[in-house]
């Protein structure tokens, strides 16, 4: 089953005073409401404050888990002041923590985006139901598990 | 059960005399046809007008409420006058209150993209259908809560 | 039900004698086939002509209705002769008439991108039918109505 | 019914000895396998050469045809060396032959994009089964037409 | 029957000393789990390193094989220090082994975009149950060939 999916304006600035934030979008649970909620992030843009150093060079750097948890870090923006304001990228953090990293300049730089949610509820009779499903499409079992992913385009 | 989908041109421009607009986007309900109707803006360029001030720099400052209702501010376009006349975003606003804030430099700045709809009719009999529907993938019910909403890309 | 899509690449030349055009994208109707076509366009690529003229600023306005029949009338691409040859736009237009107009500059401004159509059969035995429908996902009275409309991406 | 997808990556270079390349897209039957496939190419970077001539303008036009055929012929890209060198577009063809043509430059100018593919298998038995089919979302029958074409994002 | 689907961030470094990078994307089985895993990988941003030399010309190409295994080999980045830092590409290599090269420049350029794949459980009786299945959308016996495969977009 397809949970219900919200998407929600997501921003982000990092400077000389905030080299480093995190991203937690790892999969929440709600005792309370019984759901789980799946998280993704998509970066679209990448902006450079009007007041950023005249020729300074600046970098981000993403840091997170891969494929197979395979360890990436990797610059993905660099931008100087004196030409272009707003670079466009998209990078997308799909179930998992992310570090934004300043390792170059004194920003600020601005990320912004999407931050998707789809939450599913956790269903409490799925054993007992189990016998009576056989012309569903889609089980309800698998209610209790993760909700298919898609990467966000 | 997912309703009816529309997209509309939208467009909207700031300068010196209008430097902050709003973008109200939550949910509609019309009692007359029986329908809600969701919102979702996708603002996809920014174009600095020919007749902004050369050299001058322009930043729009995006604010609305983000995941958990937290306050998001930041900007999503610098431009200058003299370099590029087109940037392109992907801000997209979904069942909220967006304000587009001209917080630097006069423009004028125009901003476009598409404003999508889904309008779902209001189900008036479903306590009455509850029992008979069995075999159905979506229940009627699901009618009377805002339609799932997915992120527009 | 979801009629038969297909997509035709679509371009458009405006300059100094023919500063206006338009997109006649509303819905068409084939009584011959007993079929309607909702028709939809994005514009993609806006491309100055290698011979525009020198230092002179092209700024193309775009003029339509969006929702609830407001006018929108904006600029979605400025282009200089000197600096970038190709502006990115993602410029959607869905079951309208849409204007483009080269309010600033001669040109030659090239715009392309997408004309996309949906065609669905108008059936015939709506009435008839109906009563013997009880467990399709979606009903043939359906046909009757233009097809559900997703913006195009 | 819905045939299997593929994408290729795919790529063209057009240079003063090479001006004019053509796509070609229509589909493919293959009698042996009992199949059609369907093509549909999205040209999304145009990259020129490091090679190319210092100061020289480079412009690729497509040619095509367009909806209810109407020929399509429109620059998609301008290029000139010393100052970018990666021109992004989304240039669609679905279905149908292409030309690119330089016709202005010696390149190389280097295209590049996603080739994707949709084969069905032509169903043999098609009147044999058609009344056996009365709750099937989708007929059999469907598979002996083109599959529903989507415009590629 | 349509796999379960993740995505991962995917990072790759070329420079002066690693000129020559692959991305082994065939199928991978897993006959612990009993599962079959198609991957596809899609680079959107190529950044240049802060530190590249000023002037120099960096030229990344791609190899690989596309539609009926045809030989593709074409420069997809070309950047120059000094300039413009990242450069926005849509790379799309599906169940395939690509090799990027740095053929001029000595970087160091960064690659990064979105590696997904789709899992799917390889049913084991699916000869016996083959007779069963009149009333179902997808048979199940699909799961023992890899899913169908859509261009990430």
């Amino acid at each position: 089953m397809k949970g219900m999916e919200k998407s929600y304006f997501w921003g982000m600035t990092l400077d000389g005073e905030h080299k480093e934030k995190k991203w937690e979008g790892t999969t929440t649970e709600s005792t309370e409401d019984g759901t789980i909620t799946t998280h993704s992030l998509c970066v679209r843009q990448v902006v450079l404050g009007a007041d950023a150093k005249e020729g300074e060079l600046n970098v981000i750097e993403l840091e997170c888990l891969g494929y197979e948890d395979k360890k990436q870090r990797v610059p993905v923006c660099v931008m100087k002041m004196g030409s272009t304001f707003v670079s466009n990228v998209e990078v997308v953090l799909e179930d998992c923590i992310g570090t934004f990293h300043l390792v170059r300049g004194s920003g600020p730089i601005h990320l912004s985006g999407t931050h998707q949610t789809e939450t599913t509820i956790l269903s409490e009779d799925v054993d007992d139901s189990m016998g009576e499903e056989e012309d569903d499409e889609e089980e309800d079992g698998v209610e209790e598990v993760p909700p298919k992913k898609k990467a966000k385009k």
